[in-house]
């Protein structure tokens, strides 16, 4: 019987969520806890894609196989009894064998969140990157940031070490909205290149502070070109919010 | 000159406030920026009071001498620099000399939330008590509260291992209110005995979900009696919100 389950982790103690050897990660915590409830047998988790140390995921989406037969609704507080309490388990649910977390997407949505206030609070050290108080020009930013909606080639927004060919995706929105004093930046597409939501986060960020001008993002696109973008925005403020299917 | 500064802390990786050999509190953190600055001379900092390990601060206040002649607001620049981001100071003021952070208390005002989401959000695992879900009758907890507001001798909540002879003190506000899925209880008073604030919110909680009637708090007030109030509800669910002189 395959499960998909969407949950919820904190990245600040994770080496991200892959399996390394050695590392504290997100798919060797569910792993353990699987393994635990399957005498001893292996139980391979697949999610929709990785995350990198320190970012958040508030929807990210799993499946895995099981030989147990419990209803899901158990099965989740089962999980949640057992995993440690910087993963939750949200919902479980049954799917056909032909489901897979990863192949299956047809897209995602991310958050990307600044605090702008002068002081940062401590309680959100871990959970928002800090400006010290500066607070971008918005309204730029959103003007930079309609140059990216849209199907383009992304190259100028992925990491350079990444073996991925086609690097065209789709943007179908990207919005800016100021939440008391934290600047959320939320971006939905059917794809994302690697560290393509830090690099977006990133550039936008040199537009809201005028160390770039909007046009140039159109530029950076155009010249598929990664030294044409801004630089990678830090990992703890990303959250991966929703995974479509 | 005497510095009055407002202080806000993560309590989550520090063994309370005070210092205690081999542990970090926040008053070695607070210490040991100070002794720097002061090129290696000792500058005590006196608090308005203790706080336990893991319990957070958004407005504890501290007091210092300080022998440097800078503007108040380039020391709390200059404080924040050096402070590990689990501290922030809020502000610095200059006071007179006899203005003392813990003999100068007027009142203080506490904070205590319970997460009452049926899967608590691992990023408020550190900063709320959860609950799994239960969600308790505010009302006999708000009928509860107004038999503890008002000036009563507080033996019974009050932790059994402390050296307070008068246990007479004055409770102006005690207030329960949903914030989304998460009970905020806050609490002003003119003074707090040890555990006082947690052995309340573990009192009013058992009168929440049934596990006490109301009228018990009047008898364990005047009882006097430790053992007739509830358990001391944990300790990260706790903040010093504000001090008042």
């Amino acid at each position: 019987m395959r499960l998909k389950a969407t949950i919820s982790y904190d990245g600040t103690q994770f080496s991200g969520y892959q399996v390394q050897p050695g590392e504290r990660t997100v798919q060797l915590e569910l792993e353990k806890v699987l393994m635990k409830m399957h005498k001893g047998e292996r139980v391979h988790v697949t999610a929709s894609g990785r995350t990198d140390a320190r970012v958040h995921a508030s929807g990210q989406v799993i499946h895995f196989d099981t030989s147990l037969v419990i209803p899901t609704d158990s099965y989740q507080k089962a999980l949640n009894v057992q995993l440690p309490s910087d993963i939750r388990v949200l919902s479980v649910e049954q799917v056909t064998d032909d489901f897979h977390a990863r192949y299956s997407v047809a897209g995602k949505r991310y958050r990307y969140i600044w605090d702008c206030s002068k002081i940062q609070s401590p309680f959100r050290r871990f959970y928002t990157v800090e400006t010290r108080g500066i607070r971008p020009n918005v309204e730029a930013m959103r003007e930079a940031a309609q140059l990216i909606i849209g199907t383009h080639d992304f190259t100028c927004f992925c990491a350079a070490n990444t073996s991925v060919v086609d690097k065209v995706r789709t943007v179908h929105s990207l919005n800016l909205e100021w939440i008391g004093d934290e600047l959320h930046m939320t971006i939905a597409g059917n794809g994302f290149l690697y560290n393509m939501v830090r690099i977006i986060a990133g550039t936008l960020w040199e537009v809201g502070v005028a160390r770039r001008e909007v046009q140039t993002v159109a530029e950076a696109i155009e010249a598929q070109d990664r030294s044409k973008a801004g630089k990678t925005a830090p990992a703890h403020g990303l959250y991966l919010e929703e995974v479509f299917y």
